[in-house]
This record gives structure tokens, sequence and C-alpha cells, in this order.
């Protein structure tokens, strides 16, 4: 549970599930609202019954403030 | 571009371009929804300006006539 770091500790992921296809769909666009709403946009991958989410700071090939500020606030998302 | 074969050609993938992040979330909540529509899942992963669908069958770990039914609907997306 929690993020975890990925790819070589140059970004960071958290895995997350949901009992259906539809509250998958519905989480991923929370997290892609508060993407455009940062102008920090991660990787998200899902289907059914579950998502990930990848984060870092292209520019830099790795990690920055902002990409631990994302994670924070996709914590506060409801995941149902 | 199209549908390739991938992961030991026991499902299908296509990638998909997009101009910006809001283009890409669009294009996958309309897979999503047609997802919803057929009840038969793909596996979406998307970030800035990009997204991958792949399609099988997790019953039969591997393809089905459904795949190829969902992958012809999903090239009649609009992808802007």
């Amino acid at each position: 549970e929690g993020w975890e770091l990925a790819e070589q500790a140059n970004r960071i992921r958290r895995k997350f599930t949901f009992p259906d296809f539809r509250t998958a769909l519905t989480f991923v666009n929370h997290v892609g609202e508060l993407a455009e709403e940062m102008g920090h946009h991660p990787e998200i991958s899902f289907g059914w019954g579950h998502a990930s989410v990848e984060i870092w700071t292209h520019k830099i090939g790795g990690l920055h403030e902002n990409d631990f500020v994302l994670a924070a606030r996709i914590d506060t998302l409801p995941e149902t």
C-alpha cells in the first residue's frame, strides 16, 4: 500500500483497487482533473477493478517536489 | 499504427497519440463508456499526449471474437 519507488528510483508508483470498472474510471477522472489543475501529469494505467499511477518529472527524468505534492493530493481522492 | 499482437500473441494492443492530456483523457473516457456498454473491459494506459489500449479475454487468457469487436468499435471513436 502507498507509494513505492519504481524504475531505478526515478519515479513513484501507487496501485489502487476498486470493486469494478466504473469506480476505477471515476477515480482515473479525478486524478486527471487534478493533473490538469496542477499542470503536472502522471502516467495512469487501469482496467477492471484496478488502477496504477506513476509520477515523475519528465524534464529532469526523476523526482521533484511537485511529484510528491501531486502524490499527496491523489491520496486525498475518494477511491469509491 | 493499428492493432498489433502483444504478449506472446494472446492480446492485441493499439497506441494512440493526442495533442495534450485533456484529449487523451476524453478518448479514454470514450473507450471506458464503450467497455461498460459491451461489458468487456480493456487495459488502458495513458498520459500527456498518448494512450495505449490492450484487449484480451481474461477467462481464456487469450483472444476471442469479442476482443476484435471491441477493437473495431474503438477504431470508430474520435481521437480528438
